[in-house]
């Protein structure tokens, strides 16, 4: 038994891409440039490619890891040329904006394919997602001359990129950083310290690196507005844009992690390395954060992948796996026929399609907001994104394996795996604490809860259309999500009232993010249901997406009340 | 940075023993023969076994893991010397109850040491929990010849006893087994079958090992009423009692599994094995529930060890990570200060409070069914303590990681490991939907409620008890387990409502049971808010035992709202 070959999900992005807002999403954020068909053709291209290159190597990449020989990382066997055909094949470029000589791919469409190299091996997937976000921050806030040599190898995939936060002392609060850059007298900078959790911070698999690092300044304010950003990379650059001598950056260690063997995670030792500044002095979290949002985005699709591929795995287990004679009955039927085996596989698809759609809203949402919409509901959803559907991927995977029995629990099936790679995408690109303190803090209680309003009035514009509709589930769906808006709005009146004590909202910032999440969710499958009861006959694949509604109505979205009760409690003295 | 040492929960046991069910709960069982303070010094004196020689092989275990050489699986150091101490110091006689020639502990009391061996070290665990269960199922059904030669050996611990249920085509459904068990003309049956997932199956710390084997025998009904039970030892034993000839059973395999790699968890064949007929021909399961209801209970016990020991590492983290200097602040607090951090740290500690509260109410109803008493409920509790407490332990040891940050995805933090180590606790001994199932099926729809009931009833006891206290806290759990008890007196109503349809009864079955779990865990918390209201003064210890409460009470048993809604829709067609 192994992990079963991937099975892309276009199915599901065509219908979010067309149908399941209302519109073509894709054909509004081109400007007509290209059309939800368009859209789903470059997924299903993606979904091959995912599937023939990047699938088989997830297995290999997790039993061979990320090794460190002689200061130089080797990668598991084959992931140097998968690397290249994914270069090749274009999708790097397919990445980047325009302004940066990319595709210039609506982000509803870049949310499919950060799905997909993600479900297909998540490990792999890290390098790509680390090479877009690097990609966006330089295009916001590199100088022409930063553009040229640095940001033209990323957008043509010759080199990759890394994110350099964390330090021993400080990870979630940047503030500690003691990473030192000092002036040269040619207008570079020296680099000295110690960065830890550099996810893809060396490797083989492309010429060269560029580290995107956050540090401090002589003389520069304490704290997270003393931080200013540069760019190091592990080879220097000639003037003439050849690669010169290796850069002072030393690759002291390797971690040996829970999952995502594959995905080099390294401890890296600036020694007077040469680094750019980027942007402006002291201003280096305003580009970090760039990086670090399209990060967070990028976790929701890595979370949907993994737990799609999860999935896939628990679903062709039960379809196959056959019970034993049973008094009597001359065969058994398969597993997945069991009440409880069918709970389970419904309550992941049901999140997964929650989640899958949340990541294409919330990307289309970012786009919106680059063109002059609604940035406060953008951001907004930033952190729902990222944090719940990370938590929820625990579950999800976790289930994978309870679909297994005890198969699951051995390595060889494949299935462990998924929950192992999972496990760190609550952590990384800030925890779900730090999420839901940024939605908490910055985008609940600092403007009295306007945006959670703008989100509910939404949402009362679907159930308007549900209610307008003759159908059971419609019917059940609206009952369930009116109910739970209600709650909602309880529970953010509950934690308005906390503004005066940040205790008390930071203490139920997570349950508080979990609940929008679920209702998110739940909204989603409204959403869904509207569009699926729009078709004058329903085929198999529409009466799926009811009973997923139906399922994600009496099973998930009754948590929404269970954490509201939470929420109102406050912190508990 | 690695496990911190073990630290046994004795204060726990003290309160549990003594006053928090209302009296001495271990000198009713036990007749006055001891008392809760006996058995505090007993739990104690485990403990400090547990710490010093169990504990620090734990993550021996999981980094060198059980191996297969030679047909002779060999365990990771030091778990053969360890296995001496343990025997030495009479820990496997005091499982056994007096009639078997043990010490005849109260249930209780084995619920605490259970709890302990786990907590210290699961997979080292395993031995005790399947030997332990073995001397009970023999002592209920073997023959004196076979007591004599089997049961006084495992009794003094100098062989260890196994489970044989599983084959490859044969798990939840016992009926599909197909090894076959040959009658020979001196009494003996010759076992031809292959057996998979069995715990502790070899090993190289005792010098014999006692298989309890589930097989067919020639024309025998079809299904699980034609199993009959066979002993079947490693080394055959000759009629003097000395050890003779390897027995025909061949250790094909060692699996590598996600967690608890110091189990050896193995793959037997046996080829003709020479094994022993226990209790009555076909009636091969009585006996094996008895091993299996003790090995259920077991799992309650690791599920709360694991969950303690992961809860232990985490808040060891957060009291000695100091955040670094932030804004002018010169020092930054511990993490465990962080309101997030508190809230992870609070939900696992008042989850595990729960989780040991049940597991000695459990254990102790079943000694008190066993001296006449309610056998029903009693039975009753027995899926709930296993399916609700795993499953939660899943969670618990998941916060354990979160309150880590990166830390807690890499391997050495040695945190990993519990989550790792408890993934397999819903698995095995029957999954959550096995549990779920004989809840539902046998426990609930049986006497339509019955038991439910009579539960409840004790409950709204409880409920009396808190509303006579004059205190904010018990005024607060009051209202909330009232509201509790009501919700799943609706839930019971809507699931016994399908009676006549099973397939709804059994798609909510594990809802059902966790909504079981969660209100019995509030309850719980509730009989220790009472007991701590007695005292005529509050000590910090008290403080923290209602603080326990009242967040268990604002934070988890608000699911149980959330799940009887997800009951009350049955199957989603």
């Amino acid at each position: 038994m192994a992990t079963p070959p991937y099975q892309p999900p276009v199915a599901d992005y065509t219908f979010l891409f067309g149908e399941a807002f209302g519109l073509d999403l894709v054909a509004r954020a081109s400007d007509g440039e290209l059309t939800a068909m368009d859209a789903t053709e470059i997924v299903a291209g993606a979904g091959e490619f995912a599937a023939s290159v990047l699938a088989p190597l997830e297995a290999v990449g997790d039993r061979e890891g990320a090794r460190l020989e002689d200061g130089q990382v080797r990668l598991p066997t084959g992931f140097a040329d998968a690397y290249r055909a994914f270069v090749d094949a274009g999708w790097i470029t397919a990445e980047a904006p325009v302004s940066a000589g990319g595709d210039g791919l609506p982000g509803a469409v870049r949310a499919g394919l950060g799905e997909i190299w993600n479900g297909s091996n998540a490990a792999f997937a890290l390098c790509w997602l680390l090479t877009a976000g690097q990609i966006h921050a330089l295009d916001a806030t590199a100088s022409d001359d930063l553009r040229e040599t640095y940001l033209t190898k990323l957008v043509s995939g010759e080199w990759t990129g890394t994110m350099n936060l964390t330090e021993p002392a400080a990870g979630t609060d940047l503030g500690a950083i003691r990473t030192m850059a000092t002036p040269r007298d040619d207008g570079s900078w020296a680099i000295r310290g110690q960065k830890i959790f550099i996810t893809w911070g060396d490797h083989d698999v492309a010429e060269n690196i560029v580290h995107l690092v956050l540090a401090r300044t002589p003389g520069a304010p304490d704290g997270a507005r003393g931080l200013s950003l540069f760019v190091a990379p592990k080879v220097l650059v000639n003037p003439d844009g050849s690669l010169g001598e290796r850069n002072a950056i030393t690759t002291v260690a390797v971690e040996h992690k829970l999952g995502i063997h594959g995905s080099p995670t390294c401890v890296l030792a600036y020694e007077d390395a040469t680094g750019y500044l980027v942007g402006d002095l002291h201003g280096g979290l305003a580009g970090m954060f760039v990086m670090m949002n399209s990060a967070r985005a990028g976790m929701g699709f890595q979370a949907t992948g993994i737990s799609d591929r999860a999935y896939q795995q628990a679903a062709t287990y039960a379809a196959e796996r056959v019970q034993g004679p049973v008094q009597g009955r001359p065969a058994g039927a398969p597993v997945a026929e069991h009440p409880d085996v069918r709970r389970l596989l419904l309550s992941m698809s049901s999140k997964i399609f929650a989640m899958r759609a949340l990541g294409v809203y919330a990307a289309d949402l970012l786009d919106r907001a680059d063109a002059g919409g609604d940035a406060a509901l953008a951001e907004f959803f930033v952190p729902i994104l990222k944090g719940w559907t990370t938590e929820d991927a625990q579950q999800v995977t976790s289930d994978a394996i309870q679909v297994h029995g005890g198969m699951g629990f051995i390595e060889e099936t494949g299935v462990a795996q998924h929950y192992r790679d999972a496990r760190i995408t609550t952590i990384y690109e800030g925890t779900t604490a730090i999420q839901s303190n940024d939605l908490v803090g910055r985008k609940v209680l600092r403007n009295g809860g306007a945006t959670v309003d703008a989100l509910l009035a939404q949402i009362d514009e679907t159930l308007a259309q549900l209610r307008g509709v003759d159908h059971p589930v419609a019917a059940r769906t609206a009952d369930r999500l009116d109910r739970a808006v209600a709650t909602t709005r309880r529970a953010t009146a509950d934690l308005l009232a906390f503004a005066s004590s940040p205790r008390d909202a930071y203490a139920v910032s997570v349950p508080y993010l979990m609940l929008l999440g679920t209702l998110a969710g739940g909204w989603m499958h409204a959403l869904a249901v509207v569009a699926v009861l729009r078709h004058e006959t329903l085929d198999e694949g529409d009466a799926a997406r009811l009973t997923s509604a139906d399922f994600y109505g009496s099973h998930h979205l009754p948590r929404v009340h269970a954490l509201a009760d939470t929420v109102a409690g406050g912190e508990i003295a």
